[in-house]
C-alpha cells in the first residue's frame, strides 16, 4: 500500500487533465509524465498546464517513445479516443513496452465485440510484454455495466436484466452536451447517428459484458437511437437550444439468448431531463430493484474510476482484461 | 470454464441444504460429500436428505479426515457457526488438508476484527498449503459492505458511508425468527443480547471490512443493540408475539476516524416491518445515494453468495482472503 506508482497520463483534453490532476493527489501516484499529439501543448510543463505546482517539472512527450526515454510509467491513464482500433497503435506501443494502461475507450470495455482479432493480438503483446490493459469509465464501465453484475453476485438464478440511465446533460461538460447533438435539427442528429458520429459509445460494449459475466450466448443484438426534441427553448453554461431542435439522444440496446430478450439498456441524456437516474432490475431468484437517486455523475465518476483501478490493474495478470477480472472496484 | 470443481458441504442446517442443493444444481460443480456432527445425519446419502436424486451415492461423513479419505474436495461450502474461534478447527484442518473453503461464518468476513492473531495463523496455513479461505454471504458479506465500497469504485474522494437496512422478519426462516428475539421480553432479549447470545453477527466486520477498503484506521468503533417491541399481537408461519412482547432487533454500528464518524451501520429486522430496504449513502465526490427497493432478500441471497464464490476463490492466490481481494461478485 505505500510503494508509489509512477504513472502518465496519455491524451490531455478535459478528461485526461481532470484524470491527470485526480492521480496526482493520490499519495501512492507519482506522475512521470503526459503525452500528447497537440503542437500546442507538446513541451509544456505540466504544473503550467493543470496549475498544480507539485506537477512542475514533468513534461508533456509528443509520442510514448519520447515519453519512455525520458522516464518510465508502470500505468498509463488514456483519455484519447472511443473507438478500439483507433487506440490500438497507442495500446499497442504501451504494451510492448511493459506499460499497463487503464483507458477510458470506450469500446475496450469489450473490445472483443467488434475486434476479436484484434483484441486477441493486444491480449497476446500485454501477455508476453507483462502489461495489463483495461478499459472503465463510468459509462460504459460501471453503472450500466459492472454494477448489475456486481448485484448478480447474491443471486441463485438470474433471467434477465434491464438498466435505465437518465441523464441530465445540462450539468455536464461543453463536449458531451455537443456529443448528444444539442441544437442539431433532429434529421440532422439522426443522420450523425447513423453514421455513428454522435451518440453514446460503449452501450453495446456494456451489453456485451454483462453478457460474458452471464455466461449467456447472445444471439441477436439490436441497439437503436433518436433524438430528444426540446420541448421549450433551453440554454445552459454553453449553448443554447431553441424549441423544436434536438437537445440530446434517447438510446437503447436490447440482446436476445435463444430468442428471448435478457439484456435491455436504456439511456437518455438530454438538456433538463428531469429525475436523473440509474435504475437496474433484475429478475431471477432473488428479484433485486436497485436505484441510484440522481444518477452517478458521469464526469467526476468517469476520471474517478480511472484513478482507482490503477493500483488495482496491477494484481490482476498480464493481458487485455475485462473489469470482471479485477478485484472488487474500490476508491484508492 | 468447462472443469468441474468437486464440492463438498460441511454443515447441513437449513442454510447448508440449501447451499448443498444449490451448488448441485451448477454445471460446473460436483458434489462429493458432506460433513456434519448431528449423528442422526452421519452415514446418510444425499440423495436422501435433500430430495436430489442426482446427489444419490453421496454420503454424510462425522470429519473432514473421514470425507478426505473418500474423495478430496477442492472447495467446501461452510455453515456451521458463527464465530471465527468456534470454526478455527474446522477451517484450520481444510486447509491443511489443501481445500479452499467459502463460509457463512460471520466473523469471517473480518477475521483481524477480533482475533488477529487466529487469522494470521490461518493465513499462514492456508498459504503453506495452497488453501484460500473466504467468509461470505448477503449480510455480512454484500448489503452493507461489498455493494458500498463497489459504489467508491466511481468517487474521487469519500468522506462517510451510512448504510441502512430494513428486514421484514416475518418473511424469513424460522432461526432467524428466533434468533432476532421474537416473543422475548423486551429485558430479556436486552440481556441476551449483551451477553453475545442473540442478535445480528457480523456488523462489526462489516464495518471493518469498508473500513479496510478505505484504509480508514478506526480509532473508535461502538455497537449497540436493541429490543423492538411489538405494537399489536403479531402470528407468523412459525411462532406468535404477543403485543408488548420483543418482535426483532435494531442494531447499530458506528466508527470514527481521528474523532469523525465515518461509517455508520443500521438494521432493523423485526416481524412485519413495513418497507424493508437496504439503502445506501457515500458522502463523497460525486455523492451516491442508492436504494434497494424491497432489500436484498437474505435467505436466497446467502446461499446465492456462498455457491457463486465457489468458482471464484479459486482464482485469487492462497491465504485468509477478503472479498476485497475477490474479484468483482457475479452470478455463476
Amino acid at each position: 500500500m505505500t510503494n508509489t506508482i509512477s504513472i502518465a497520463q496519455f491524451g490531455l483534453g478535459p478528461i485526461g487533465l481532470e484524470s491527470l490532476k485526480l492521480a496526482a493527489a493520490k499519495p501512492w501516484a507519482n506522475i512521470v509524465g503526459a503525452v500528447d499529439i497537440d503542437p500546442a501543448k507538446i513541451g509544456k510543463d505540466l504544473g503550467d498546464l493543470t496549475g498544480d505546482k507539485n506537477l512542475k517539472g514533468r513534461l508533456v512527450f509528443r509520442s510514448v517513445e519520447d515519453l519512455t526515454a525520458h522516464a518510465k510509467p508502470r500505468v498509463v491513464l488514456h483519455t484519447t479516443v472511443s473507438k478500439f482500433p483507433a487506440a490500438f497503435p497507442q495500446l499497442e506501443t504501451l504494451a510492448r513496452a511493459g506499460i499497463s494502461v487503464v483507458s477510458s475507450c470506450e469500446e475496450l470495455l469489450f473490445p472483443q465485440l467488434l475486434n476479436l482479432d484484434l483484441a486477441a493480438k493486444l491480449d497476446t503483446i500485454c501477455r508476453d510484454h507483462g502489461a495489463r490493459i483495461i478499459g472503465t469509465g463510468v459509462n460504459p464501465g460501471f453503472v450500466m455495466d459492472v454494477l448489475p453484475v456486481c448485484l448478480t453476485g447474491v443471486s441463485r438464478d438470474v433471467r434477465s436484466i434491464k438498466v435505465q440511465r437518465v441523464v441530465n446533460a445540462a450539468t455536464r461538460r461543453a463536449p458531451l452536451q455537443k456529443k448528444i447533438g444539442s441544437g442539431l435539427p433532429p434529421e440532422e442528429f439522426r443522420r450523425l447517428f447513423k453514421e455513428g458520429r454522435a451518440g453514446h459509445a460503449g452501450l453495446k460494449e456494456s451489453l456485451a459484458l454483462i453478457a460474458h459475466c452471464m455466461n449467456w450466448k447472445i444471439t441477436d443484438l439490436v441497439e437503436t437511437g433518436d433524438a430528444v426534441i426540446a420541448d421549450h427553448d433551453i440554454r445552459t453554461q454553453f449553448l443554447e437550444v431553441k424549441k423544436g431542435q434536438t437537445c440530446g439522444l434517447h438510446q437503447y440496446a436490447e440482446a436476445k439468448v435463444n430468442g428471448k430478450v435478457c439484456l435491455t439498456l436504456d439511456i437518455k441524456m438530454y438538456l433538463d431531463a428531469p429525475n436523473p437516474h440509474d435504475a437496474i432490475q433484475i429478475e431471477g431468484e432473488p428479484s433485486l430493484n436497485v436505484v441510484v437517486n440522481g444518477g452517478v455523475a458521469g464526469d467526476h465518476a468517469t476520471v474517478a474510476a480511472l484513478a482507482n483501478t490503477a493500483r488495482r490493474i496491477l494484481n490482476a495478470p498480464p493481458g487485455l482484461l475485462l473489469m470482471s477480472d479485477l478485484s472488487l472496484p474500490c476508491w484508492s
